[in-house]
């Protein structure tokens, strides 16, 4: 059966400060009212029946997403630490092959942006069987749209197969975030899809990868599994390696990869600048609540807690309001804004972390 | 004797969101924890006992003023509507005359910045006794440091006395907001001095001037005086004609005023950039409040309700921070925030007004 393994255990300072350690973006509503998180879930639809989606999240955060996903306990491993996606991954094809041998997972970030539901649906089923059928990994390639630099790239290699109206693909190689330059090659060549980070692959094959190219990872996975106790849980996953799933796995299969070319308005929504630029703006290309009052100002930005807003000749910032704190930062520096939470963090300011 | 009457019926917008229709300027602690207005009472000092203070407000915030300065009812005068500086300052002039016929009188804006108070102390005590022996209004005139275009400008005339340190002049002419290059001929010359606003004059030689210049007023004044009650202040009040004491009175008088240079830290606090001129910044001239953030940041000025507020790549910014509402400005643009605040009332939105 089809399975889904999202992932809740990212953290990150880019949406400070709305985002805190104990709210990372996955649990921002940024879009609507719904998280992200709870968008993630509800998108997969009939695609993936509730009882055989798997959450993965920091164990002090496992009864918020129990909560949010509607999920029994069962159905959400909460990390002791935090060990990037492998280790992680690995354990959850363990679970899921215990009750379902046959199982194709879909691994699925819990903080993105997915415009089309529908599409979404559809590519995401059309992956399902292409993975079923070749045990290989397929990865969500999102055709470029502008030369982002912001984004990892796959580059396509031959067809391997159709499935409908979707074009399945060799993976010739992976791309790191490139300079401009390189980004504007890879958009004008139309061989490069932007990676999205998901992916589908059959829970046999994946652990069949593990064991050869993560031996520890696949062995201490294991052992928790087998175990089934908290007390286990604890004691071994702080030993996993710390890798990611495209390092530690997918680098190691080239040529055994398939990618499949998608188009669903897909976004990481990576910071403040970006989800600006995905949500409704006026003539000005200001983006705020109803009522901000905007002099002379275009460009902006603002998020607020109803506190009301006035900008007065400001241009391209984000303003971002919280009940205990304010962000004021230009477009081009939301990149930066890590240097401020820093400061707060080095200044012992915790509460604001 | 010496009295003062303290001008506390101004409103504005310039202060917004930090002043509002009930909390005018006045009534802001700009600078410390006291109030301009309680400043301005209180570097008075011995200058001016507390009993021959009075206060003029709108009559709504009589009792504020009541309470912030500590005076009794009978020395604060509630103007049902606002009608500039010569009535009010016509009445103040008749009520100390009833009490005190040989009164000098000192008009004192209350929203102002005097940083050397003892120095304001010595010019006002010659101030007083120039006003005294002379019959003339004394002037105090700012020796300018700036080529500033937000201030009228006295030119000096010949000298007529001198007091202790002070060199009493002659007022040659009145002049309105200069152009920059105005203003940095005037800087130059050195005949030029920034008009104050505040001046000292005998209660009699005033009443005189609006008995020939401003007889209406001076009817209607005369007349609330010797009612005493509220019911003439309400019905009469409404009648004066609006009219400032300097183009009212003062511009009739030409060659027969005299002006006081003097140096005390005078600064009448035009806008909240003007404010951030007058605070402590530090090497990157940020003025705000200790613990702000800042990145890549410079010349800002923040006030916020003890929130935490954190800038990043953010220039010349003034930030105000209220309980409801959040201004951010250019500082080029101060002057522009009657703008926003036209836009609010235009929405009906009155409770940020």
């Amino acid at each position: 059966m089809n399975w889904a393994v999202i992932m809740a255990g990212g953290r990150g300072t880019r949406f400070w400060p709305a985002s805190r350690n104990q709210t990372p973006k996955q649990f921002l509503a940024l879009f609507g009212k719904k998280t992200l998180l709870e968008q993630t879930a509800s998108r997969l639809g009939t695609a993936v029946t509730s009882d055989r989606r798997i959450a993965v999240t920091q164990k002090d955060k496992k009864s918020l997403v129990q909560r949010l996903l509607q999920l029994p306990r069962q159905q959400v491993i909460g990390e002791p630490v935090g060990r990037n996606t492998a280790p992680c991954m690995i354990l959850a094809a363990f679970e899921i092959s215990r009750r379902d041998p046959d199982a194709v997972i879909a691994l699925l970030p819990s903080d993105h942006r997915i415009a089309d539901p529908v599409r979404f649906r559809k590519a995401l089923k059309a992956a399902f069987r292409s993975a079923r059928s070749t045990g290989m990994p397929v990865t969500f390639g999102i055709r470029p749209t502008e030369p982002h630099t912001g984004y990892g790239y796959l580059e396509m290699g031959v067809e391997d197969h159709r499935i409908g109206e979707f074009t399945i693909r060799r993976l010739k190689a992976f791309h790191e975030k490139p300079s401009k330059e390189k980004a504007e090659r890879f958009l004008k060549s139309g061989r490069f899809l932007w990676n999205s980070g998901m992916f589908v692959w059959r829970a046999d094959s994946l652990l069949d990868a593990a064991r050869e190219h993560l031996p520890e990872a696949f062995l201490i996975a294991r052992e928790i599994s087998a175990d089934r106790s908290l007390k286990a849980m604890n004691r071994l996953f702080p030993k996993m390696p710390n890798v990611s799933i495209d390092y530690g796995l997918m680098e190691k299969l080239k040529g055994r990869i398939l990618t499949m070319p998608a188009d669903f308005g897909w976004s990481d929504v990576g910071s403040w600048n970006a989800l600006a630029q995905l949500l409704p703006a006026d003539s000005s290309g200001n983006s705020a609540p109803a009522g901000t009052v905007f002099i002379r100002s275009s460009g902006n930005f603002v998020k607020s807690t109803g506190k009301l807003v006035a900008l007065v000749g400001i241009q391209n910032a984000v303003v971002v309001e919280t009940p205990d704190a304010l962000l004021i930062c230009s477009k081009s520096e939301t990149e930066s804004i890590r240097e401020a939470v820093n400061a707060l963090e080095q200044s012992g300011r915790r509460s604001f972390l």
